[in-house]
């Protein structure tokens, strides 16, 4: 089965005491605890909501958000249209994608909407499944999500750049890229061909603001523009009327709707956040988040610089639209690459009480592996000291690693 | 399509102009308004809930409920500790099911976890897909439920009643049922049967609590227990935690996880109406949806006695455990029969704008409808008013109905 669940069951201990507790403060970890970084748990971004205090406070009366419907005029009629509004506003604000001809469709995390897509875009009666694909690496979790139910409609096809099957067939691409964090474009351009856009992370926390991106589906995710997960609110922009409404009704089937309380209570954080964008002076989130990203950067290509045993991809510097500034991505994940004779890097940083994602989970090879960035600040710490330890082991003895295969 | 979509698209102007204003009030409804009785909107209970004040009101701060986890101990590590304890403790309270030995599973509502049934129940890789049935009259939306993704794990097929295929088969039993609020038992009962107990409306406002359930596969939804149907909470009791942990990683792959904000308010509700089943001389929540429902109940009987047009189940009196009283199940949809020689009574009755779901819908005829009796005070009116109105001008007139076909 794989995923989260398996992890959890090995990482009882460290998550439960790596977890924020619900007033913002950190219970300690001790220092042989296992961190996991398997998981982009957005937990970094607890400190700046911790400062905020009240702003973002939103109550819920008993009588409160009763019924099924939030606004039956839309398409989408179980969208708060708080929700609709703030993220438009986040949008214009940032400047990331556009929204004037775009519908909104929310559902349970940008999850939910990947396979509200796949099931929007894939014809209902086609003679065989549509090929889904994603340049590799791609996100561990498209082939799963795919192919789990067996559906008649789509199936995994693998790395869209080795893709060359006639027929339609659908792309999802992703950008910035999860695992890898760069900038893409569709691969395989066909004429049948369809798109979905996964831009999670493309935020000016992550990476330059380049341009604002107009596609036909565009995901994101609240878990990873605000840092809360736990809300579990994603919404797809989407261009045609038709593809809008097979994708509501896909939440329709699945889950009759999406949690009121989460979808008022991220209306209520992204207007903080525009509002902190707005007005000088006020502790701009996107700053903040870029300055903390920066730092851990920063410090993690420090330590990998002192040795050659692990290595990190380099992004290049753009202009952001948003900050005005030239700046390089700093990725919610590091996509590390051993570069010594170690078959398994996965395993390899296990033995260092460090869970991190093997990269043959994302098309690639297990000599690579994603580990969050977005981790709490005394799990990331732990990072560092056991990745400097083990690099400054190596160059001071020229031996091989206490736990390489 | 079919579903809500198409219904709210139909009825606009009413469903909008009757939605319960957040701070519990009703807007009018004028007296030619489309009423929408086609879906189970739960607003009946919202009078209680705005009596009940500020008990049940339940803040967030930004920094709350960030991460993704929410009990790495627990096999459902998204499950929220406090939700846990108040499901357990409100089964306890009521004795509508057993707890003790059973997994809880939390879904994006109770549609969502028979998803998640459906893909733990049914083998991975069968030669071919599962059948799924259901005595007829059955829940409109399994057939959907089951076939949209046309997976190869499982097939809708059909009425229980005449289903005799060999090899595996899961059979859904709806109690008490939707539509027709009867009780039921697994019909087919063959030795390779797997079943899911759709439990939703087992709770004391609708229906005598007669034993303790102890079935494998348990479903409800806050929708109809409390009336939170914004809320998309809905829980499983499992007992075996290989389907439970199945059911997990359904809930993961599809979603992430469930909204811990819906999560904990309704943890908060369902410990107030505990507190107001234990408390005497506090408003018993489930004295206060028999009272409304018993009289919306006798009032329909009533109107629709006064003549043979229309007819409506009876229900026999059983011994509640919940309240020590006999007394009918009175459930939150009238399945009305039409007596007359009318051949689709849906139709019939969109006439005199009223909005009821086809009796085809549910493997019926359509000569039934069915016809929620949950809606709003104001719309209940109407509903009566309409009938009442219909069924006095056959008796005084004995002519056709102005709208039959």
């Amino acid at each position: 089965m794989g995923g989260i669940e398996e992890q959890v069951t090995g990482v009882n201990k460290c998550s439960l005491s790596s977890t924020p507790k619900e007033n913002g403060t950190m219970t300690s970890l001790s220092s042989d605890a296992v961190i996991n970084l398997d998981i982009g748990d957005p937990t970094l971004f607890q400190s700046y909501w911790s400062k905020i205090g009240d702003k973002c406070t939103i109550a819920f009366s008993g009588c409160q958000s009763i019924s099924y419907f939030a606004n039956t005029k839309n398409l989408c009629w179980f969208l708060e249209p708080e929700l609709e509004e703030q993220i438009k506003r986040m949008h214009r604000v940032v400047g990331n994608a556009a929204v004037e001809d775009h519908h909104i469709v929310v559902g349970t995390g940008s999850t939910h909407l990947i396979h509200a897509a796949l099931f929007a875009l894939c014809p209902p009666d086609g003679p065989e499944p549509t090929s889904v694909v994603c340049a590799a690496p791609y996100y561990s979790c498209y082939p799963e999500a795919t192919d789990f139910l067996r559906s008649g409609l789509y199936k995994w096809a693998g790395d869209a750049q080795t893709f060359d099957k006639d027929g339609p067939y659908l792309e999802i691409v992703t950008s910035p890229n999860n695992p890898d964090g760069t900038i893409r474009e569709a691969i395989v351009k066909g004429v049948q061909e369809k798109l979905i856009h996964d831009l999670a992370y493309y935020w000016p926390q992550y990476t330059p603001i380049t341009c604002c991106a107009h596609y036909d589906v565009m995901l994101f995710t609240a878990s990873k523009c605000t840092g809360h997960a736990g809300s579990r609110i994603g919404w797809a922009l989407v261009k045609d009327k038709d593809v809008a409404r097979k994708m509501t009704k896909f939440i329709e089937v699945t889950t009759i709707g999406v949690s009121k309380e989460a979808q008022l209570r991220t209306a209520k954080i992204l207007g903080v956040i525009s509002d902190s964008c707005l007005h000088p002076g006020s502790n701009n989130f996107f700053e903040y988040g870029r300055r903390r990203m920066a730092g851990r950067w920063e410090k993690l290509r420090e330590v990998m610089g002192r040795g050659k045993l692990f290595s990190l991809p380099e992004y290049p510097q753009e202009y952001c639209l948003f900050t005005g500034e030239y700046s390089e991505s700093q990725p919610g994940f590091a996509w590390m690459k051993c570069n010594e004779n170690i078959e398994d890097f996965e395993k390899f940083l296990r033995g260092h009480k460090i869970l991190a994602r093997n990269g043959s989970r994302f098309g690639s090879d297990p000599r690579h592996v994603r580990a969050s960035m977005l981790c709490t600040g005394e799990e990331f710490k732990l990072f560092i000291e056991r990745t400097c330890l083990e690099t400054e082991e190596r160059l001071l003895q020229n031996k091989p690693s206490r736990d390489s295969l």
